[in-house]
């Protein structure tokens, strides 16, 4: 049997989930990754496979098998390849563990639509949003395991799943000023955050190329749509974003252009 | 060790998902369901348990393990007791059986919304949002067991978790005329939907018992809130549903008193 594929946008946090398992189970290679062009018609091929829908990643496992959602797909990998078991086995445990990987999506949106916000009135009402969702992680990581690092002895599924959103929030500190509080209502949080930022196995990404690559969320454009005077997406291949400049960050002033973004 | 406690409101379709699970094992006695009266004051006990928050199902593991969310607690009763596996064990088809139920919520809500809404002027729109589910159900069953009756070969994990909510969809047939319309093309989901209704691991709740205890969702009222005029919820424990009358259907004109509810 061929490598299962899984097509996906660059820089796209939930297959970088994925990369994070497999990186802990030792087996990179174990699966294809494939980056669409979000700025283009989508492949005829991959709009078959999905059956019409264009939410990405979606898994081509071959066979006419195909699996679409992120925590689907990651779970599809645990349990695919046993090796290594990286999610709890303890049945308590694994509830625990989905309790706080059940909460990952409205965290996640949180800080999207913090950085999507294109107006200074609500930028308050944003952080406030965002800030609560961190509380709540506070207390839950506290509750479960008030003197350790991660929920619980090692870095594990609930950990990775978290880990690359916290990176992607990266670019709440460049375009909005925005980071934890140094605050004792904050500490355990942020030593989770901290501790799943600087893990070996999570090393796919950087802050610059999330800044540059990101700059037309902060410019309130998602996935490929483009702003005024803008011809090419901040999520162009090319020029590679090593090449660009980093973007400006007064984005409740204006959007950019191509040129300052180095995208031509 | 004492046996784990499910505090849960009466006739609760997430508690029931959980019966069923034990049914289907065989284990019927492995867990101790208690019924919280959510017309009264929340018990101090469950409150700590919950730390704080009020939606239930909560289970109570003792020592101070409490899951909340009712997968989770499916989950957990899945994985705690193995006797007999009920989800699926290959990978690729828990994935499959994951995609089906990450929809169950959506679909839950849009039942809901439709016994719920009040405005004459509205329930085209509902029926419509329903209906978009069920076309949605139709095609990824018959994409995936075209000529089988539940998702796979025997009823398993996923139809037991959408199985009480067809159930507790009577309401719509009984409060808003509503049924599947026999078409071709909801012939797929019919057959699915009639099949886990009568399956006899299900059988814990009756139509007429639906019926009287959602008369309150009807009257555009959940989880206990009481309408001009009434006193007791329709989700008294007393006197018991058996007891008392089918309600009225005119929901659109007014909201029956406890006396014609068979309620004092």
């Amino acid at each position: 049997m061929s490598k299962p594929i899984i097509y996906h946008i660059p820089v796209c946090p939930f297959s970088q989930r994925v990369e994070i398992l497999l990186e802990l189970k030792g087996l990179r290679g174990a699966v294809e990754f494939r980056v669409v062009d979000i700025t283009k018609p989508r492949d005829p091929h991959i709009l078959e496979l999905s059956r019409g829908t264009t939410a990405l990643p979606i898994m081509d496992l071959g066979g006419g098998r195909v699996l679409k959602e992120s925590l689907v797909i990651l779970r599809y990998v645990e349990e695919a390849y046993r090796e290594l078991q990286i999610a709890r086995s303890d049945a308590y445990e694994r509830g625990v563990e989905r309790l706080l990987i059940d909460r990952a999506g409205d965290f996640t949106m949180a800080g999207y639509l913090m950085v999507m916000n294109r107006d200074r009135e609500r930028i308050g009402e944003k952080r406030e949003a965002l800030l609560g969702h961190y509380a709540w992680l506070d207390d839950f990581l506290r509750h479960h395991n008030p003197d350790g690092t991660f929920l619980f002895e090692r870095y594990g599924l609930a950990d990775l799943v978290y880990t690359p959103m916290f990176m992607r929030f990266w670019f709440l500190d460049y375009y909005e000023g925005f980071d934890l509080p140094v605050d004792p209502a904050f500490a355990r949080v942020r030593r989770w955050r901290d501790a799943c930022i600087a893990h070996p196995a999570a090393q796919q990404v950087s802050y610059e190329e999330i800044v540059k690559l990101y700059y037309d969320y902060a410019a309130g454009l998602g996935n490929g749509a483009l702003g005024p005077g803008r011809s090419r997406s901040s999520f162009a291949f090319d020029p590679d974003w090593r090449a660009r400049p980093m973007p400006p960050k007064d984005k409740y002033d204006r959007i950019a252009s191509d040129e300052e973004l180095g995208l031509v």
